[in-house]
């Protein structure tokens, strides 16, 4: 049974199909927006548009960012020898939170899970290996999640830079085994960086 | 320090806006929104404005509808003389989930609130008294909700309508079915032993 009228259904349909979104918040959701005045309503609906029209890939570093070089990049006072290396730009986020980390970035959009059927090519790994080649990196720092599929990444990635006599490393498990970046306290994310060691 | 480039802090900022989405959930959407096919994204914010655009209130029971008259009030096998008032649409749908409500609604949005500062004439209770007049009306079923907002505006419409001669009830409250006592906070249970009826 159609319990709302069509656009109401609708739109409790495609917010429910966001991620974190039940049915329940999804209606909830639906009416509030419909009960928003009409400006806030078209502002909200013309800013996804916005971030979704003007929102690329940083050409360095491949992070979500509006310019064509993301403000960590186009910085030169960071520490470009050093890459960390992440999973995505919110795991960026976590790390620049901390306002502790000099180096820069590469986002690799995904980790690689057979399970998922995410391959190495799937992931921004070749862009990583070509900014090896071209830059002077001294060390890559791998940031990735210590889920099993960021632990696979590491392990990938450690064993394509290794002969190229870069210096690769694995921030601590300070992180809890199956956590996620952004959800960890700063601390933890600084001991975790301190405490890196050798692959 | 701006964590992410402007647009989508921008969207960061307008979804944590809305209710029940903190800073973090608003983060995460932001970003799926933006790794959303471009199509998709349009279908959504389409889809919003159109709710906002279409919907509007049944000119019977008020509830949110796209047509002049909603489905419930445009059926001629409900009993019309039988009026369940309800504070917002989602409690209507709530009720006719059930499949065994055979009258029809009339939808307040909002309870009387001297907190929030929501008195009489800021609800939908005048077109609860007009249709009371103008419509051959046996019984009026108060269903707001069982807090102190809903409890007040039942009293309100209460003394409203008896004067009227017309049947006034209340849903009653009590420990819901299937419900762990021990789960079950004070108030209710005190209101389900003060309701409590022979067997």
């Amino acid at each position: 049974m159609e319990l709302y009228s069509g656009p109401i259904n609708k739109l409790i349909e495609e917010l429910a199909a966001l991620p974190g979104i039940g049915e329940k918040s999804a209606s909830r959701l639906a009416f509030h927006l419909i009960n928003m005045p009409k400006g806030k309503v078209e502002r909200l609906a013309r800013t996804i548009l916005e971030a979704k029209e003007k929102v690329c890939y940083c050409r360095e570093c491949y992070t979500l960012t509006d310019e064509d070089i993301c403000p960590v990049c186009a910085n030169e006072k960071r520490d470009h020898s050093t890459i960390m290396v992440v999973e995505n730009s919110r795991d960026l986020a976590a790390y620049e939170k901390t306002g502790k980390y000099t180096g820069v970035y590469h986002v690799l959009h995904g980790a690689i899970s057979p399970m998922l059927g995410v391959g190495p090519g799937d992931i921004k790994l070749k862009e990583l290996i070509e900014r090896l080649s071209s830059d002077e990196i001294k060390e890559v720092i791998i940031a990735t999640n210590s889920s099993l599929e960021g632990e696979t990444t590491a392990m990938y990635i450690n064993k394509l830079i290794k002969p190229t006599g870069i210096r690769v490393t694995r921030i601590a498990s300070g992180v809890p085994v199956g956590g996620d970046l952004e959800c960890i306290d700063e601390v933890t994310l600084l001991r975790a960086l301190e405490g890196r060691t050798e692959l």
